[in-house]
């Protein structure tokens, strides 16, 4: 099959790891003196992880140590989103070939939505990886894809339509191909 | 008379139909640990609904089981705004239906300002459609007219200044029509 | 002296009025379900606002009861900007008007930042006005400096700054035509 | 040694000060009628003192009375950043003079991130100096580097990654000049 050994191969995808802050979040925490701790989550990055699920993709997000956001806040974020929540304490990649084991999967069948540098290595190793726009100049080079749109603000849900668009021309190609 | 059978009637537009989250909001919500969550609107926006009203037309908020917004906090919108809010669903083009034959009115008395996948049948529908400026591709496509402003900063007061226009310059026309 | 009958005679402005919401605030209120609300200002704008005072003007805000900010948060912000607050309830012109006088000045002495349509007479009245670029087209028609800021992210400030550079360049002049 | 009476010496620069609010805020606060004070920071500029904080230098916060952000808030973000931080109540540069003897530190070892009109004298003395891309205009003037990123958004990041950025050119220069 045409493609088979070639670089990006969307039709594998089954599983997006996307970070809580930075990614899904704008990465802004909102505090106040009393212990108030707020972020911001857009609804059309909700619609997306739908979408993706819809399709038969599994999302799984991202909490870490160096993250700002407490632990009760990003199990809140879980609930909200019906998705999965890993909190890493080790170094990124570890922790993700750790998880990747345990589903079943290999690097080709993952996409990655980073934001920073502890992700760079993941960038670099996931079948298909992006970061929003708003993302530091080391990061924008380690990803496939840059979105348009910032973090908190419509980044998942760009990523999320490039996986769905890349997944359907590479159906298209693949029903082309199988009669020869 | 002149344009009685083109597309666009603005003269005719009766009922101005508005999602709440991503359209009178800006799509985002805030979240705490504690289950505080917070929308924001803009004065502006609020503004245009009051303009919209003294021109003697009608503004219903809609709100959906896809959105992320409390239903507490929708009816709190409703409140604000003094606009009428309805709970949808099922399919959207269903629900729209059935509301505006409640209303003894047709389509092209529809005006539609949507966001998302599940708006373009009636964004497509719609005597008159908007979208924000920050919305989706496949959304922006099935618009008439797509807001410079973004949702919860002034897209929903760009679209009534809009429709408002295109009535005055409606009636303009059927002024200096009528007499011949 | 030269441009005294001129238009601009920003040596006499003595006092300015500025709206808080949409002008002191970005026009945005964050709602909560439990009934919480927020509004969000700037500290540039708030040391502008200083920066006015030790130059012997006085700054008054203006509340309206268009204005979707509850009294006692406008209040609230009156402490915090140590400025007079006034809650206006019929046509603009005619409580400005009124205030004016009371405070025994002319239009010519009133430096003005509005925002939307109801500012529009007092626009054109006011020695100088501006709007904050974020301003429906018909307010920035009327207004002598649209700023390149938007409302709440330093518009007052810029506006502030805008005044005492004419009020500098207006006092280098006289001197120079002085002893003439 | 090539460059050691020249202007940048960003070998030297051994510790960051940082203006609370409009440096690692983006200067808003939010607030409510019942006295909820809010402010909002980000992920990044966490990462960023974390980064630099690795390399062995210091931050200090920066809190002062012109500023609107409560002692208690401060205190909050000091915990957070795990950044010492300190209250001026004085002239900055006084108050700056004063914190660095007390580090036996001099000028060319300090690093500073300003953002109005009080920050301008330690902008123009300190070793390097920096202002985010949404300052006034007098502030970006006195900065040997403008930020292109806004405060509370990574202004502060892109600073450290600049310093550092230096700190390594420096030594690669310094590693090649020493042998000759």
């Amino acid at each position: 099959r045409f493609g088979y050994f070639g670089k990006d191969q969307p039709e594998l995808v089954r599983l997006l790891l996307c970070n809580v802050s930075g990614c899904l979040t704008d990465g802004r925490l909102h505090m106040s003196v009393g212990g108030l701790e707020m972020v911001s989550i857009h609804n059309r990055d909700l619609a997306g992880i739908r979408m993706l699920k819809n399709e038969g993709m599994e999302v799984i997000l991202i909490s870490s140590s160096d993250n700002p956001i407490p632990v009760a806040l990003a199990d809140k974020l879980s609930q909200q989103t019906k998705c999965e929540l890993r909190h890493f304490k080790e170094q990124r990649q570890v922790e993700v070939e750790r998880l990747i084991v345990e589903k079943n999967l290999g690097w080709k069948e993952v996409a990655y939505l980073g934001n920073d540098v502890p992700d760079v290595d993941c960038l670099n190793l996931a079948g298909i990886s992006a970061v929003p726009m708003d993302s530091p100049m080391v990061v924008l080079n380690a990803a496939n894809y840059t979105c348009q749109s910032r973090a908190g603000h419509g980044a998942l849900r760009e990523f999320i339509e490039h996986i769905l668009q890349l997944k359907k021309s590479a159906q298209c190609r693949s029903e082309v191909q199988s009669p020869m």
